[in-house]
């Protein structure tokens, strides 16, 4: 009887679930289901009652579980900051003891930055270097399969690179970052101060605007919109420069939200990446494919190596 | 009967020869020698003999040379900008033929990097990122006592990521690249103009100053060699701080002819790094220990593995 592996990607708002078959080699999977993320104290117990009903009595070789936030060695929790609730919690041990088999906590970035490079535009291909532009930007290099992890578990940084210091002020501190141009929640910022600033919208909807409204605009020609947007991307290209100059990646993957439209971000982006490369070994940069099932796929290739341990 | 190792650091115009008992664990040489770089069509049959009288009949298992240029898998120097004269040639197999035991080639910045990380300021610790200030900006991570040369070698050029695109033109075709702030060519040729401005020198004197000139002035307090310094030491810890938050290596060794002069280079260079740090995780960051020799041990390291194999 085919044995199982369980990937299941602890989102803020809601949380994918993945069952494959043990032994993964592609993104094919046997049943996926999304459910409410499980919040607040009873939390695990919920979650563990989600995936007993989603795994349906078959067999399961072990599962692994994707965390924004801070593990230590023991599998303990440090801190999240999407799910303040597991701080402090070993949350693969409260989950093994629920439901009879192996989960191991997985950093979210780090999984779905694996996944892209193993299964997704990476598949076959030495070495990926994986870019989410998604809220902020993450970043990993996948060696053989293998995030390259830092000596304090902090490389792939790129998106906290500065690039103006004169420029917006960034969560890590610095200002002008790659992510005051490129990131989500700063992307969205901007185009509500253009929206605001046009008085066409109330407050109510000025606050539900997001980075995706911003891709529509520019999409539909609006000059604004567009001026951002070519700021962004000009950003990325220099971003991406810099790390190809550092790292010399033999592929770039791009994934995330804001990945997913090309059109006006990547493809602009690589178009000015080519421009200003002059000595760069530029290699190919393409479009992640495996979309937001990333993070539960990366938690599925972590799961079959702890069950086949 | 111990078993020597040769290390030949084959440089534009001096070229260095090692002697070291096999098995390199530490910078502790048996014999030293420096003689001008052999030049021109005899330029290896002269080599050679420099070498055999160095070796003086002692039993080697191996040496390795390093070249400053590209050589491909057959062993063949493709370009040498420094050395033309070694364009076509099969370096190692011309060497060995006349020596009677194996010479590989090497590529001059990875040795040197590799010795630094090995037996230098990075002996002991797992992996060493080593930046070579000279003429220009070379850097290499090296992770468990090998560089990682990226996928199409060309891995580790901090040195031309651009910090203005409107800045000064820099060798590899691009503007405002590290290297323009803090380059030997790029730090003599700015001194040159100051001294030029003031009128104090004549052409000839201008020809011969060089960075360490400008060095020499900073520490004297020339207000001029300052500014250049602290342009300079500043542009050095934007470029330090990206690769930080990119690699995250464990350690940073810095040499280089300029690397040489820590208290107007890499001390205000580290300053101005942690007062800009924010996420980032600062390892120590100290002087390369093994000065010019570094090439030659590089190479000795080489030789051991060739030898031994």
């Amino acid at each position: 009887m085919t044995e199982h592996v369980v990937g299941i990607d602890y989102g803020g708002t809601s949380t994918k679930l993945l069952l494959a078959a043990a032994g993964v080699r592609e993104a094919v999977p046997m049943a996926q289901a999304v459910v409410p993320t499980p919040r607040g104290g009873d939390a695990l117990e919920e979650l563990a009652t989600h995936v007993e009903a989603f795994v349906a009595g078959r067999p399961v070789r072990g599962a692994a579980v994707t965390v924004a936030g801070i593990v230590d060695d023991r599998g303990v929790v440090l801190t999240s900051s999407n799910l303040p609730w597991l701080a402090g919690v070993a949350i693969g041990d409260v989950l093994r003891t629920r439901l009879g088999f192996a989960v191991v906590p997985v950093h979210d970035g780090r999984a779905a930055a694996r996944a892209e490079a193993v299964l997704g535009a990476g598949r076959g291909h030495e070495d990926t270097y994986v870019v989410a532009l998604g809220t902020g930007v993450g970043s990993a290099h996948v060696v053989r399969g293998v995030v390259e992890p830092g000596a304090h578990n902090a490389a792939g940084e790129i998106g906290h690179i500065s690039q103006d210091e004169q420029g917006r002020p960034c969560s890590c501190g610095q200002r002008g970052c790659l992510e005051t141009f490129i990131g989500g929640a700063h992307l969205a910022r901007r185009w509500r101060e253009v929206v605001a600033a046009s008085g066409s919208a109330s407050p109510g909807e000025l606050d539900a605007l997001t980075a995706q409204d911003l891709v529509a605009a520019a999409r539909a020609g609006h000059p604004a919109a567009t001026a951002i947007l070519a700021e962004a991307t000009t950003a990325l290209a220099r971003g991406l420069l810099g790390m190809l100059a550092t790292v010399d990646p033999g592929r770039v993957v791009v994934g995330g939200g804001l990945g997913q439209a090309p059109d006006v971000i990547l493809e602009p982006a690589v178009a000015r990446l080519r421009a200003r490369a002059t000595f760069h070994q530029v290699p190919p940069i393409v479009p992640a494919t495996l979309g937001p099932w990333a993070g539960a796929w990366g938690a599925a290739l972590t799961a079959d190596e702890v069950g086949s341990a």
